[in-house]
């Protein structure tokens, strides 16, 4: 299985959540955290004077899903969560060796 | 070395911490998260109307360990997180590479 | 490329920050957790009175960078992030397959 890390803007999370259950996706985590890249923040104008804000608030989803899906799962996070501008975010995936359904002690590989 | 991820019921949180310290497991880290399974959220009764809740908190923890004794946190998680109600939880195991002791930097592998 | 995970106290954020960017890292997922490690946690004296605190603030920094860097990411966290007392935090490194810039689409391995 994968696990599917996307950072993204807040702004943009409804409308992935929306793509995924289309797609019939889910299943997810959901943490708010904060973050930069490698513009290192963003310069905003505050009163008339420049401030600069260097970690900035974001949502990460992280779904876990069977090999073969993850690349359809990477593809919609992706599209969906574009808007071109920089800062639009990142997603990692990293390799799960299990995962067990709590309720019915379900294992999938 | 195995990254356990389990996303619980809030309210499970301080039996699943004492139960894992009952049997030696101290160290964990937890975040707050929200999130959905199959189900696609809860339907609550709201005055008289249903309202449909699609992204519930939860509570992550996340404990490391070595290999041998993954299978032993896993279970203690799995058997006290459970309620038998849908929305218990997942259990993900993520390979970890190495750990460090910040303090005395010493690598667990 | 390597997910480095580290949890560390929340007054030690701004250095590790600053002693990152020194070195050309300013990517990062910063999220706000709680933990206790071997100790169980701190027994701190309130009003003349032994008060037990186990599950502590502290400040998670999740930084993904190729095999290459990882070691020097991990060793300007962990010199940075050290106070020499007990709950300096742990950082663990976990394999990641591939990261995206959402944005351009990039993909990095
Ligand atoms: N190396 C990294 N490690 C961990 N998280 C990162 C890293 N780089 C970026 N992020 C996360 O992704 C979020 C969005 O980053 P961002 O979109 O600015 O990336 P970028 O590579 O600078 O792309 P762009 O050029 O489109 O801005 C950041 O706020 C941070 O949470
Ligand atoms: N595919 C997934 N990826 C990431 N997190 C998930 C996934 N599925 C569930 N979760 C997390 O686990 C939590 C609990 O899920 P839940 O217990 O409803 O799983 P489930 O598979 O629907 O099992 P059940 O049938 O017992 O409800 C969710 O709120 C979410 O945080
Ligand atoms: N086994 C573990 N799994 C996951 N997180 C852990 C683990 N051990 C410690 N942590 C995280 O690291 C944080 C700091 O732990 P701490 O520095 O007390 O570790 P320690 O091994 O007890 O080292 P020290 O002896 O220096 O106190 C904890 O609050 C927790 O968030
Ligand atoms: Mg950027
Ligand atoms: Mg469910
Ligand atoms: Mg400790």
């Amino acid at each position: 299985m994968k696990m599917i890390m996307a950072v993204i803007r807040p702004e943009k999370f409804d409308a992935v959540k929306q793509a995924l259950a289309d797609k019939g996706y889910f299943g997810m985590t959901v943490t708010e955290v904060s973050g930069r890249g490698e513009q290192r923040g963003v310069c905003l104008q505050y009163r008339g004077k420049p401030i600069h804000v260097d970690v900035i608030q974001k949502t990460e989803i992280q779904l876990t899903t069977c090999d073969e899906k993850a690349d359809e799962v990477i593809d919609i996070i992706r599209t969906t969560a574009c808007s071109g501008r920089i800062g639009d975010g990142r997603i990692f995936v990293v390799p799960v060796e299990k995962a067990i359904t709590i309720r019915t002690g379900e294992v999938f590989y």
